[in-house]
């Protein structure tokens, strides 16, 4: 029999918002472009985002996922230009996947939405989330708005105080994806199945995590932990050249550890949407098993390809278990 | 006995130009900032670069290195603005590099640099360099400055005529790194240890060979073989993912094979710079031992660590001796 | 659409005897026990192997099995006591297997039959196989009675003219699994699931390769190819430990060359009965893409396993095409 | 900086045997016959078997072993033909190895020798050796003497009172080579270099181990741990065909489960004397990096090389600390 399984990439939306979205298709266009994916391919998913009830689980229980941790789907909160909207969405997303959680206490967890546009405000719904919420660790969707048309990444120092709740509270902060600024697509230009998924995600998400390696944020707090979806957005592949390379010129270096250090003692990845036997094993060859962790990327990608692809790839029951579940259970004390 | 090797991106400069750049701080400063690196690790370089008969010849004499195709350094002539300048430029560097092939002809080979600010002139001058200087072959270092202050990837109409005159000729592309545009920074601002060979070249290069895949060009120029460095630029561990996000966003789906089946028919990977035994591994699993290539990346990587490591790969023997030289002799007819 | 695939390690069994077997309970638990099945198994299996017309062309129709090289089934000819009974048995069994050949040229090619108890009879029906029925190559079941109550495997001096031959038609020799002799399972006493496929075939025939290199086999005939069924029987993931040990007590050395490289030169190993991820990957990092052969093992496995398991291996599409057929068409000059 | 090390085959003997065997050139060369090495091999070997203090604690220094699980070497107590004898003289190593143990508390633990010639004796052995001389489990080289000339696996009903010893105590059981009697060495005959380590040793270990597998001995002791060396003696590659093989043909079935899932709940593997990435790999993928253990096979092996090889090896850091010492640390309580 397959082992059941905990899935930790999964997403949701009020089911007022995406049944506005459904309503207006300028709106639909508007976001499946900002999301790199096609009209066509969202207007399902924008149904399954607002069920929590119907086809969520009965999907969860045919292939065999016992638990699935929720997040607000991408980009959530991260593009909100308007600090006092941005913390309010959050709190609202929160609120509202907390009430499912509460219906269904097996089956779901929360991951927090956060309003890094106001640090302080983030830090301290995580707090809330965490604290009285019962939720696991907070899921960010790359950059944020700063409120005054810009945007910071999460070396920034501004969210130093966010880093320290995080490290206080011992959860993992999973950072998802989100596309590159309209403004810095000069590689992809004229080529719009390269925004998304398909590969600007993994390029911006892998960039970031970078920045929050070099930045020294890993040493600053080294029981943080990070959780990145799809087998690593292309990251684990690359750490030995990266690695090389940085120690040729390592510029403003404020660093004490190796990549393949960093990667052993703060960062996981999750299979979601990466249901390929090679890049599992590379991931297991450069992160380990310790550190690989089972997710569908629901609705986006197929439950079914997740779930008979893990049972069936050429891995070790030992891993097999701890990629399923066991990792989730330790890493979430689940 | 250790096997000789071909190495495949190895570097020179012009000695002129080189002396020139170590005369002068601030341009040695601006063109090492323009290649992400730092001025004291390229000040060595630059005299490597220069050096034909020397140290070159004696390294690769030390660590059994029998023949390298040899290539201008990054960016070439892909950045200059004028066209006129870019194809007496391309045509200097050929003639140079003829002169020194002729000098040492079982030791070196040549890559065409070619002026595609004037795609006409780029295939004119890449079948002379083929027909009449015997070279195996063209480098091109990413987009292509178009002359109005543009630039243009090779998946650009305009470069019909020379894909032509490449399949014509039957000789492979190396397509090498460049960094992204200033103005295209946005995920690595603030971190100048990502824009160069740490991190940024291999997203240029790897998304560069994405665009030519999905624009069609394969299917429109069924024998042309496309090399890229560095195992791959991080590309072989994400064909799955990207193919299976392309299949659910086709978006203007132009192509007709699978990613998998372009890397079987036109792309080859060579070793430069990248002497990771998981990323070769990984390439192994994607690419295929028939389409792994040996290279340094003479002067900016080690030749000793590039091929002591080579000889102590955990692979087959088999395949250590097609990376180490059968592959290229095959594809270069060397 | 997956790729049409070549088959090495196909049985045939002569229907006269099959129907011969299937009529007498004893015969049949008599060759079940000597094979290490169990009659309930070997039943329907005689009944495959005295078929050539109906259901074998149907299931290579079904599953893209283009091409089969047919081979008598274990343990064929070599436990044959007489030794003129052995000669007139295999050249019966060579001239059937040259019919259904002639009668299916494109579906069907053969591996001789030799009556190693006598090696000059075996050379030459070796070269008449060859030469007049045009087969490929030869199958041996391991070690050969030698007509005095004795066996001689086939590193033994008396084989020299038979390995001349080999050498002199240049075609390969697959090493098929026999058991260990009754007298000689002291590890295996009391365990029948140890004796055939399942454990013991695969320590015998290994062991019997290890006997070929280490008598310096290839070095005396350093064009020889052997065949290796079952991705090699387990020695590929042993290599490096059995040189060491032999490094550390070589005994009476009498080679040249490592495992390894021998394995580079002059073994190639086949699907046949493990379609294994794991240890393909395995055969892939030690014996190399090029020498990996698809093959089913036809009755004894299963034609549909075998096949959809190598159209989804996580391996490179250059390497699947060289081992559906790519290799079997260079090495048999299909 | 290199982590430092646990490592678990590492083998003594009594000085006084040591010099009892170089004193004595027919002694030595049939106590080398007996293990399948050189007796120039092994005169060097004696002396570091017989050394506590100087070299043994000198190498452990030098390449980072801060703790050796030491052992009786083989054939220890398991070809002792006298019952009483070999009843004393297991208790005598297990003294000689305690008084070692107490000498360098940091540095040194200990498996017990058993004297399986005397299942309840050895159960005695074992638990005064765990309570009171705080040995961590037991060291079994292979099928032992019955004291009537026959001998027996692990598997034979006798020893069910000592394997409910072990389950008791919760101390690993170290399955050791010895070599096959010489009374079955069909296949390897003529050729002395296949007789111990190079191969017969892992041939004999890995047919062991199927036999208590296949005995159901896990389903009737599911927490019982089996260690196996040398990477798991050829084991890992072949699971996958083993449990099809004997899926097809299951003969007298007495088990509960799957081999890979045997693995994973009952079976560790280490790396003594087998320094290869690939098979380091294999048993990755197929046992799980929790459950690979580092060792040398002092003084058989090579400490430098098995170090630095750990060191280098292409797998994560998470692993390599595991592997290291960190699983170690878990399975004996260290
Ligand atoms: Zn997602
Ligand atoms: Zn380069
Ligand atoms: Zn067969
Ligand atoms: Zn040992």
């Amino acid at each position: 029999m397959p082992l059941t399984k905990i899935a930790l990439e999964e997403h949701f939306l009020d089911p007022r918002a995406a049944a506005d979205v459904l309503a207006d298709p300028d709106k639909l266009q508007r976001l499946s472009d900002g999301g790199g994916v096609m009209p066509e391919y969202y207007r399902p998913i924008l149904g399954l985002l607002g069920d929590f009830d119907d086809q969520r689980l009965s999907t969860m229980d045919k292939f065999g996922i016992e638990c699935a941790v929720l997040s607000l789907t991408a980009p959530g909160i991260q593009l909100v230009e308007g600090t006092a909207d941005a913390i309010a969405m959050a709190r609202d997303a929160n609120d509202l996947l907390a009430e499912q959680v509460r219906k269904h206490p097996d089956r779901y967890r929360g991951f927090a939405s956060v309003a890094l546009q106001d640090p302080a405000a983030a830090a301290e719904e995580l707090r809330r989330c965490v604290g009285e919420l019962g939720f696991v660790g907070a899921m960010v969707n790359g950059y944020t708005a700063t409120g005054d048309g810009g945007d910071a990444y999460l070396d920034d120092e501004r969210f130093t105080g966010f880093w320290e709740a995080v490290a206080d509270l011992g959860v993992p902060v999973y950072l998802h994806p989100r596309p590159a600024p309209p403004t810095d697509r000069h590689a992809i230009a004229g080529h719009p199945q390269l925004v998304g998924a398909t590969w600007g995600f993994g390029v911006e998400t892998a960039t970031h995590t970078l920045r929050l390696i070099f930045s020294g944020l890993f040493d600053r707090f080294p029981g943080v932990q990070l959780v990145l979806g799809h087998l690593g957005e292309g990251l684990p592949a690359q750490l030995w050249r990266t690695q090389y390379c940085y120690d040729l010129n390592p510029f403003d270096k404020r660093i004490e550890k190796t990549l393949p250090e960093y990667f052993a003692d703060n960062i996981h990845v999750t299979t979601s949407g990466n249901f390929s036997d090679q890049a599992l094993i590379t991931a297991l060859l450069t992160v380990g098993g310790d550190r690989v962790l089972f997710s569908v990327d629901y609705p986006y990608a197929d439950t079914e390809l997740a779930t008979t692809w893990l049972d069936r790839a050429p891995i070790s029951e030992s891993d097999r278990r701890k990629i399923a579940g066991g990792n989730a259970r330790r890493l979430f004390g689940l």
